[in-house]
C-alpha cells in the first residue's frame, strides 16, 4: 500500500485554530498550489478552476471585508460570536480562493449540446478535488486548513477588489495558517453503511 | 515539500488500456476504498458519498448491462465503435460506482433551510474528492482507472441489479485494472491563466 498517500488523506482534518507564522517558504506555496491546480484533473480536460492565493495584507483584506458585509445581514446581537468566528480565519497566514470560469463551462455547453447539463455538475466535481488537493497538501507541510462558503455575500467585492474576470464564479475560501491547536473530534458513519462490495 | 503526495497528484492520469490482471490482493483493495471513504470531507460532515465496488463477473455485468443500454439508442452504423470503448472498460479488473444518498442531502436541506441550494453543491463536489482520492489510490497501487458517465442511462438497472437504495443518485464510474499502455499527452493551460497571487 502507498502509505504516505493514504496518510495524507487520512491527516487531512479542518483546523479552526490558525496563526500567522509561516511554515515554508511563499515560492515553495505557490509551486504548490500551481502543481495542484495543473495536475487535478477536469471533465472534458475543461480546466475551469480557477485559484487566487492572498497573503500578507491582501488576506486581512479578505476577511475585513467580509466582516463588513456580515454586519449588514447579521443581527446587533449575535454579531460579536460572527467577528469571533472571521477574526479566528484572519489570524490566518494566508486564503485560497476557489473560482470556476463560467465562460469555459458555457462555451463546452455550446460545443457538446448533449452533455449541457453536465458541464456545471462535473466543474463543480473538479473544482471539489482542486479545494481536496490544496487543503491535503497544504497540511503535509504543516499549515492548518478549513473550507469555507461565504460566496455570495462576498463575491462582487472579492472581484472588484483584485480586478478578477466578471465570468469567474467564487465557489470556497480556505484560510491556513500554522496550527495553533488540534483539530476536533469526528464522527464517522459505518463504513458498512457507505461502502459495498459485489464480487 | 511532501513529495509522494504531490507525486500521487502528477501521475493520476486516464487509463483506458486496462486488463484483468490482479496487482493488489482485494483485502488491501477493499481497505484502501474504505480508508478513502471514511476520510474525504464533506460539508457539514454530511457523508453522502456512497461507493460500490464490482469485481469479477459482477464487473462484467455493469458493462454489459451499458452495452445492452446503448444499443437502444445509438444508431447501428456507430454501434460498433461504442462496443469497442465498453469492452475495453469490460476488460479491466473491477469497477467503483460513486453515488450520492439524497436522503441526507434531503434531510440537511429541512434541517438548514439557510444552506437549501448550497448542499446538493456541495455534495457533488465532495463526490469529487471522492472520485480523486480512490483514483489517485488506485493508481499508487498500480491499477490504471477512468471516469465515465453513463448514470441516466444505466442507472435504474444498476439499482435492480444490486439492490440498490432508491435515494442513492448515480454519479460516475470508474473502471479500472492493470494498464495495457501509457496514458496520452495532456494538454495544460498556462498557469498563470489559472492561478493569481496578491501578496
Amino acid at each position: 500500500m502507498n502509505k504516505e498517500f493514504l496518510t495524507a488523506v487520512a491527516d487531512r482534518r479542518t483546523f479552526y485554530g490558525i496563526s500567522k507564522e509561516s511554515v515554508i517558504a511563499d515560492d515553495k506555496l505557490k509551486s504548490l498550489i500551481e502543481h495542484a491546480v495543473k495536475h487535478t484533473p477536469s471533465a472534458f480536460n475543461s480546466q475551469s478552476t480557477r485559484v487566487v492565493l492572498l497573503l500578507g495584507n491582501q488576506h486581512d483584506k479578505l476577511w475585513d471585508l467580509t466582516i463588513e458585509e456580515l454586519r449588514k445581514v447579521v443581527p446587533a446581537e449575535s454579531f460579536s460570536s460572527t467577528e469571533e468566528k472571521i477574526s479566528s480565519f484572519k489570524a490566518g497566514y494566508g486564503t485560497v480562493l476557489f473560482f470556476e470560469d463560467n465562460s469555459i463551462i458555457e462555451s463546452l455547453q455550446e460545443q457538446f449540446a448533449l452533455y449541457k447539463d453536465n458541464f456545471p455538475v462535473w466543474a463543480q466535481q473538479s473544482n471539489g478535488m482542486h479545494q481536496f488537493v490544496i487543503w491535503t497538501a497544504l497540511e503535509t507541510e504543516g499549515y492548518g486548513a478549513s473550507l469555507q462558503h461565504y460566496n455570495e455575500l462576498i463575491e462582487s467585492n472579492v472581484k472588484n477588489e483584485w480586478s478578477l474576470p466578471s465570468s469567474w464564479k467564487l465557489i470556497a475560501q480556505m484560510p491556513f495558517g500554522k496550527p495553533t491547536g488540534e483539530p476536533g473530534v469526528k464522527e464517522y458513519l459505518p463504513v458498512s453503511d457507505r461502502v459495498k462490495v459485489f464480487e
